[in-house]
This record gives C-alpha cells, structure tokens and sequence, in this order.
C-alpha cells in the first residue's frame, strides 16, 4: 500500500509494537501541518528518546499512511483503512483519479499507463494480486500494541482557552455522499424558464440544503459541507445539463449524524422531482466514531502533567487514520492548539513551542507504554 | 482577427457587398448545427445562386466569423465585435484562456508561449500592432451593404406551430455577469457551522436569486441562466474558500433586462453580507438589443413565399454575429426549426427538409439584394 515504517528496536523485539505516525499527502491549497506534524513529530520524538539514552521494551514503530486525504482518489485513511482490513481488493481495483490513473498504477509499482485489466495481477511491493498485497498489509493480531497519532486540533478550543494540550478522547463519525444530478441542459437564451430542468439549480439548492439539516439538529457538534460542486458543460451560454455534489457530514454522535444522511438523501429527491432532473446518490462512506482507549488517554494526560502542561480531554471532529487504528489495535490521539482552528488552508499554523510540546508529550507517552528503563542520572 | 471571406463577384465590384456567414466554434457538448448552418448553408446557397446562372450586380460575399462562443476567451461574437469596432486593442491583449495563452497567440499566428509583453506587436495578419489589426477588420462605411445569418432557431416555436422559416425582426438582449465569492475556508470536519462563511453556500445562494429574480419579472421573454459555478479548493472534506459563477440574463426587453441584472447585483451584495464573505461582481457584456432591418426582413418574407413556404416574424433570444453587425449594417436573419428547441447540447437537430428550405430562403434573399439577373427560362 506504500505505508512507510521506522523502527526503535526495543529489549523483547517479539511484543507487540507501540506505533506512531500520521500522514504527508495534504488536499489542495492546504496548509504544512495537518497530518505531517504527526510524521516529523514522531521522528523528533525518537530522536528525543534516543538522545536521552532511554530503552524501551517493545518496540517503537514510527509511520507515514498512505493518502489520508480523500482528494485523489475519493478515498480517505487508504493506508490505514488496509491496516485494519476494511479495504477490499474490489474497491481498491476500481479507485481511479481524475486523469484515469488507478490507485495501484499511481502507488509507484511503475504501471502508468498499464491497462486497468492488467493492474490488478501487477501490484507490485512484491505481491501477486491486490488481494494478497492487502492481506499482507493488515495488522496482525497483536501485532500493534498500542498506536499513538500527534496532529494539530484542526479546530479552536485549545487555544481559545489557553490550553497547551487536547487528550482525544473520541473521534467523530464521518460520512461522506455523492449527489449527480441530471437534466436536459439546452441554450442559456432560447430555452425559456418554464421547459428548463437546470441540474445547476437542483445542486444549488442541494447544498442549501445540507446547511439547513445540518442546523436543524440544533447540535453546535453537527457539520455538514458541499466541498464539490461540478457542473457541466460549464458554459455561461449553457443551462447545466450536470451537477455533481460532494458532501461531507461529521458527528461526534453518529445516530444523529446518520439522521441527517437521510434528510439530505430525502432532500435530493424530493428536488430532483419537483426540479423535474434525475438523480443519483451514493454513500461512500459512513464509518462509526471511534473511542480512545483508556490506558492512552491516561498516558497522555500523566505525561503532559508530568511536562507541567494544561490539558483538555476533548472529542476529535475531524477525521484520522486513527479512527481506523482504532478498530485492529488500542488507540489515542495527542492534539495542539492551531491558530485560529483554521485548517486545509494555507495559512495554517501552529506555534514552535506548541510544536515541541506535542512532540515532548508524545515522546513520554511512547516511554510510558514501551516500557523501558532511562539513564541512571548522575547526582 | 481571423474571420474568413469568400466572394462571389457581381457586376459592380466597388458596390457594398451582400454578406452572409455565421460561425462554426462551439461550445463544450455542443451540436453540430448552432453557427456551422450558417457557414455551409451560405455557401450552399451561393453554389445554388451559381447553378442556376444567376450573375448578381453588388458582389455576394460568404463568411465564417471566429469565436462566436464566449468560451474559451469568455468574449462572445470576437470576430464580428471586432468588425463593428466594438472591441479596444486593450481588451482583446487581456484576453487569455485557462491555459493562460493569449487570445492573439492563439489566433495562429505561431507565438504559443511567447510572453505576454511581446504579443501586442506581434499580430500575425501582417498588422503591426493590435489597433491597426483592428482597424483593418473594422467594417469600412458602405462596404456592407446587407447582412444576413441563416441560423437553427434555438428555441421550440417553429417546431411547436409547424412553420418553415422564421423571419428574425429583433435580437434579444445579452447581459453577461462574473460574481467572485471568496470566505476563509476551513477543516470540513473542524469548523464548525457558526465560524463557517462558505462562499460555496453563497454561490448557491445566488443561482437561486437568478432564477427568483427572472421569474419575479413575470414575463416569459426574460431568461437567466448561472451556467459556470465553480468552487476552489473542491476537496469534499473542505469549506469552499471561493465561488465563481457566470451568469447570463437575456431580454427581448432592454430596460427589464437591465432591472434583472440590478437585481442581480444586489442579492450578490445583499448575500455576501449576510454570509459574511467577500464579493466582487463584474459586468462583462450588457449589450442593448438589435433591430432586423425592414428592407431584409421583407426579402425573407417575400422568398419563403416565392418558394411556398410558411413564415413567423419572431425574435431571436439567442444573440449572434447578427447582433454586432446590426451595428454597422442593414442586418437580418433566417431561422428554421430545430428539434424540440434544443440546442447547445449533443442531440441538437435540424431535419435535412428544413435545412433545404433554409438554404433556398437564403439564396433568393442574397439574390433579392444583390439584383441581379436569373438566365432566361426556355419555355
Ligand atoms: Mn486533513
Ligand atoms: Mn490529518
Ligand atoms: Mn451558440
Ligand atoms: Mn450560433
């Protein structure tokens, strides 16, 4: 799958590993922290364990995922999701980005350009078919002790309050649909209002819809968001004979958010039929909220203590490969503070010194579940 | 500019001509017959004129004009505004298409990829620069002394009413909009709904405001149409940090067109401040209509009549070359149905019966105003 892996060998090189790491890929026009922080973080980490002299027990593993971001491809957690064995060799096969490339052509094997019949027995990192090559990818049984990711809050608590460090305690169930609306397009002059059906119009209306759901919960933790909008042909001399929607719907609640799913799929049909377009709806995802568990959560606030850092237990309403970690192997998550709580844009920020506390939590708490002994310090 | 002549000479060479022509660029998902008709169905009607031994005195003269649709350039009618001297050298430099190549580079006269700064000197069509190119293209006084366009009328009354040939006394009148949202963006997952100021969501907004705002004329004639709705970044797990929309208002009515477009203006005002985002609205074209010149519209009516065909006087709610040449020319136009009123889409149709009957209408009309002599008839 091209997940990348460091390791700090530890005393019993057999037990079960305490993993770390996030993801590199960023969406467009994004900003340098999201997910990397957790890549170079936990690198800085060991390297901070190393310098110290500390020696741990079981191993600790540092890793890069493969695509987090669901931009390419139209998948989120790609990495992480064949770690914990929800990815079939089926849905791999059939991920193509926007100029036709398969995933598995694009991952490296050196197939640009390979017909997708041929992909599926060519997938290279030395497997014989996609289905053997995820199969390889899955986490063992306790194989994965623990896994630990350090990312930046993506929201603006920690600091609105003044808080050095977020020990998640839970993260937020994500669904993601695709809406394609179809009309009969015709000429922006001579096709007169009362014969139109503007699929353009039927999406505008769509994503109105979403926000009015979405508000409706009351929740101040629903959100809902119309990231794409693409119509077609695209033309300003052109009544939109397509519209295509992408929209994204997180819940630190998941019944609640699996209601409003059913009030924007009632939404799109119900416009289709009076705007008189065709519709098509489809649910990419849908995944349930993950909690953390209690022995890392615990972890991490004795290490910020230890630190003499301020914490906050909170709920992480952005998605992580941690949420599927979180199904194969115990999970926790360390957030900082961000400016603003803006992310996945450009200005995103995150101060060096909340930087480093991060990357100081981070490297106790991996001490703390290794096992493993410091340097006698001399007095 | 790139508009192509050709000519059938008559027996006063420095008469003005009788010129007719339309232009063969289509927009994305087009059909084969919007323009392209115009094109082939003149020079069908001059080889007509020429079988039948018709010797015409002012000289007729068949043209194809260039970018008619405003697409690639967003500048509709390029070549026949250039020849009615409605387009400045500063317009025409500013021009560049999603690639970034410059309308001058792209006319073929062998630059791609010259800089910017060199294109207005080097013009290609042997013009030293881009004003004495456009003032070689401009329409010499008295050089034209008729302007017809044979055209598929776009629209569902010819069909609907059974009638042959539509006989165009009016152009409606385009007006063209460019509005720019532009919010803060944000984590699909981490912003949450109230720090939210999606210009994506206001962009829907404002569609539907297009559509209100038509239909609250209450007049049939009016149409608007947001065939260009783009957000950026367009990832589905981010807030849409801008919106782009093209919108297009059209009006066999001036002064009511022109309250849409006000109307327009205000709900993208009246909506950015409400959405907190900011906005910037540019009009791109407001052209006031044209008037088909009596002396064409009775020779169209009197050769359908000649040839036993059935006519309607109507408007035109598409705009065309026609609208611009009006300017500088007695101009008129020919319509034949199309199917069902569709157009600018792939199952656009004209029936090869209608398309014969266009191109006959044309031929005894350029022949009306050219004068001429048919060759005797052996009885
Ligand atoms: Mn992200
Ligand atoms: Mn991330
Ligand atoms: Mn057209
Ligand atoms: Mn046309």
């Amino acid at each position: 799958m091209g997940n990348i892996f460091g390791r700090l060998e530890g005393s019993e090189p057999s037990a079960g590993v305490v993993l770390t790491g996030s993801h590199c890929d960023a969406i467009p026009l994004a900003g340098m922290y999201d997910g990397t922080l957790g890549v170079i973080g936990a690198i800085e980490a060991l390297a901070a364990l190393q310098q110290a002299g500390f020696k741990p027990v079981r191993p600790i593993e540092v890793m890069m995922f493969t695509s987090e971001e669901p931009t390419r491809f139209a998948l989120s957690c790609s990495g992480s999701r064949a770690m914990a064995g929800a990815l079939t060799p089926a849905e791999l096969e059939a991920k193509t980005d926007a100029g036709g490339l398969h995933f598995l052509q694009a991952s490296g094997a050196g197939y640009a350009g390979a017909p997708p019949a041929s992909v599926a027995n060519q997938v290279g990192y030395g497997a014989a078919s996609t289905g053997e090559m995820l199969e390889a990818v899955r986490v063992a049984p306790e194989a994965v002790a623990y896994f630990v990711e350090l990312h930046i809050e993506q929201g603006p608590f920690l600091e609105r309050e003044g808080t050095d460090i977020g020990v998640v305690t839970a993260i937020a169930a994500p669904a993601a649909l695709e809406v394609h609306f179809t009309g009969d397009g015709g000429h922006a002059g001579g096709q007169l209002m009362p014969i139109r059906n503007d699929a353009g119009l039927a999406g505008a209306e769509l994503a109105l819809a979403v926000e009015r759901h979405v508000l409706g919960t009351g929740s101040g933790d629903t959100v809902g968001t119309t990231g794409t909008f693409e119509v077609s042909p695209g033309a300003i001399n052109s009544v939109p004979r397509e519209a295509r929607l992408a929209i994204d719907i997180r819940d630190t609640d998941g019944p609640r958010r699996d209601s409003v799913v059913e009030g924007v799929l009632a939404s799109a049909a119900d416009i289709a039929h009076r705007r008189k377009v065709r519709v098509a709806s489809r649910i990419i995802n849908q995944d349930p909220p993950a909690t953390c568990h209690a022995s890392i959560v615990e972890a991490v606030a004795a290490s910020a203590k230890q630190l003499g850092l301020s914490t906050k237990h909170m709920v992480s309403r952005a998605y992580h490969d941690s949420l599927f970690m979180a199904r194969v192997a115990p999970t926790g998550m360390i957030f900082i503070p961000c400016r603003n709580g803006w992310s996945h844009r450009p200005d995103e920020f995150s101060s060096p010194e909340d930087i480093a506390n991060g990357v100081n939590v981070l490297a106790l708490t991996l001490a703390h579940l290794s096992g493993g002994s410091w340097p006698k310090v001399e007095l």
